[in-house]
């Protein structure tokens, strides 16, 4: 792809999630010129999607007073183990997507250099250039939503694993002997998790004030990260029991993963992570310690991630200046 | 230190174990010419072991015909972790060494320079350099012996961490509320777990072969990984269960790293995996692929070490040529 001549210093980055999509213009400094969010609507198919995408980024480009053509490069974060050398989305359940090219697919649409990772990684990525693990040489990035993720970074490096799916923290196996579906940290740990066992146990939570909204049924969709964190805030018991058992469980595997990776510190995002703040993460931590290999690793950090939202607009903004244009 | 003016090409490498010391002595193209090994007897102490490491290392030299004047340069693996850039071992828990300058020692012993790594990364590099790994991109090593060990090769480059311990899979806690001393990999699945195990259930196998040798007193010693082995081929129903047991839940602990770090394969060394041989690899690979992230990461390979003993030798001296001599 042919470079604009001149360089504005504005580079995109988008997160492309399952349900929406967030978009981000940053100055050359990295500053948050404008940025923006819509919904995915992946039911709309691969093409409705791409539409949506570059419609939301020129939507995003005028708030920040400037056009497409002003941009000098674009990063996307997909959910998806990603082929960062070809910039293929190798499978993303959550859009229907399989082998999608979808760097190939963008640049011809916009016209400017793209760059595309997984989400988690551009996420991590994210708090490693600009948030909570500013200055550290390597980091784990854990994200706890509706699923669970992982970004690793080694040496100030991405590590995106021989077959594109390092990180993958959420598909660890919890219990040796679990049957399918009860095995992983993502079904242990993750909102939809936290919310299966909160059905289990309603029946024996008689005063839950999660009565009001369980059982569900598939119309009803899942119950959101912020109802939990409110229920988990006033002291719900059911809910204090099912968040804390989770975030003993991550702690657990978090503590694994840096036992294998010594990593200097650990960065917790992701939807449930800033609905439930420091409450969860500090119950995490204190599992992780006592779960690490001791004594060393336990100086690894433990800390919420500090760009929210905003997180994997960052970091693939930072990814594309770094790969596509060279700079920070 | 002052470089030799003229290279012969000749490189030592040092494997220094607990229990012994295993020397080699290759010349420029990796061809092992002399090999040799002896009692380490931490008991002696530092400057003790330092004696008969540099001893035994003339001795070795002398049968591949030549003096330690000849060597370009000499790695060594200690059973630590190892402070790399420092090349200080931190922690050698079997030597009773804490933060020992053990490059600074050995290079002012032997007037060469000296290259110091942590035991089971020099293995896994051995494997990866000249054994089973050759050729990989990247690989995990896994160490069964009287403990577990690990190393991780990753882009083509030992990750040592930042605190370094990586690759310590024998530590990540296998049983979310395990008790102290039965909690870890290595807690269930190294040779000292096993015969553990056996002695727990030998009143429950009357018929076992290993009757004649459990209980054992401290001062019998543990038993021998062949032992173990002989009666694994016999048939022996205790020794089965146990040996079975083991090599599932490390396979399940393997599974949860290849799941984090997607690398290419793993290799399966240390004295237990080299002496129950293929039923036991087998076995810990049809546990991992049962356990791994679905389906990619069934991909990645899980195979026996084809060094043997020489693993620690052959990757010690290989890293000394690299990073001391800038050779291959």
């Amino acid at each position: 792809m042919a470079r604009r001549p001149k360089r504005s210093g504005l580079v995109a980055g988008i997160d492309l999630g399952g349900t929406k999509v967030t978009f981000g213009v940053l100055n050359a400094e990295g500053k948050i010129l404008a940025m923006d969010k819509r919904k995915t609507k992946a039911i709309t198919g691969m093409e409705g999607v791409l539409d949506r995408v570059v419609d939301g980024l020129e939507r995003t480009c005028k708030e920040a007073g400037s056009t497409l053509r002003d941009l000098d490069a674009v990063g996307i974060g997909a959910p998806s183990p990603v082929d960062f050398d070809e910039g293929v989305a190798i499978h993303a359940v959550n859009l229907g997507w399989k082998n999608v090219p979808l760097r190939k697919l963008l640049e011809d649409r916009l016209d400017l250099p793209v760059l595309v990772d997984n989400d988690v990684n551009v996420a991590a990525w994210g708090e490693f250039t600009a948030g909570a693990a500013r200055g550290w040489s390597d980091a784990l990035g854990v994200w706890v939503g509706t699923g669970i993720g992982g970004g690793i970074i080694l040496g100030g490096k991405l590590w995106r694993g021989a077959f594109h799916t390092a990180g993958e923290l959420g598909h660890m196996v919890l219990q040796p002997r679990g049957g399918l579906g009860r095995r992983t940290v993502e079904e242990h740990c993750s909102r939809l998790a936290m919310i299966r066992a909160m059905e289990t146990l309603i029946s024996s939570h008689p005063q839950s004030r999660m009565r009001a909204v369980l059982p569900r049924t598939p119309e009803d969709g899942p119950i959101g990260s912020s109802t939990i964190a409110e229920a988990y805030r006033a002291g719900d018991e059911l809910v204090l029991r099912v968040v804390d058992d989770a975030a003993d469980l991550l702690g657990l595997a978090i503590a694994n993963a840096v036992t294998l990776l010594s990593v200097r510190g650990v960065v917790l995002g992701g939807g449930v992570t800033d609905a439930l703040g420091k409450p969860f993460v500090d119950r995490v931590r204190e599992s992780f310690e006592w779960h690490v290999f001791p004594t060393t690793l336990r100086k690894c950090r433990v800390v919420a991630a500090e760009l929210g939202d905003a997180a994997g607009i960052v970091g693939a903004a930072a990814l594309a200046r770094t790969h596509l244009i060279g700079g920070g």
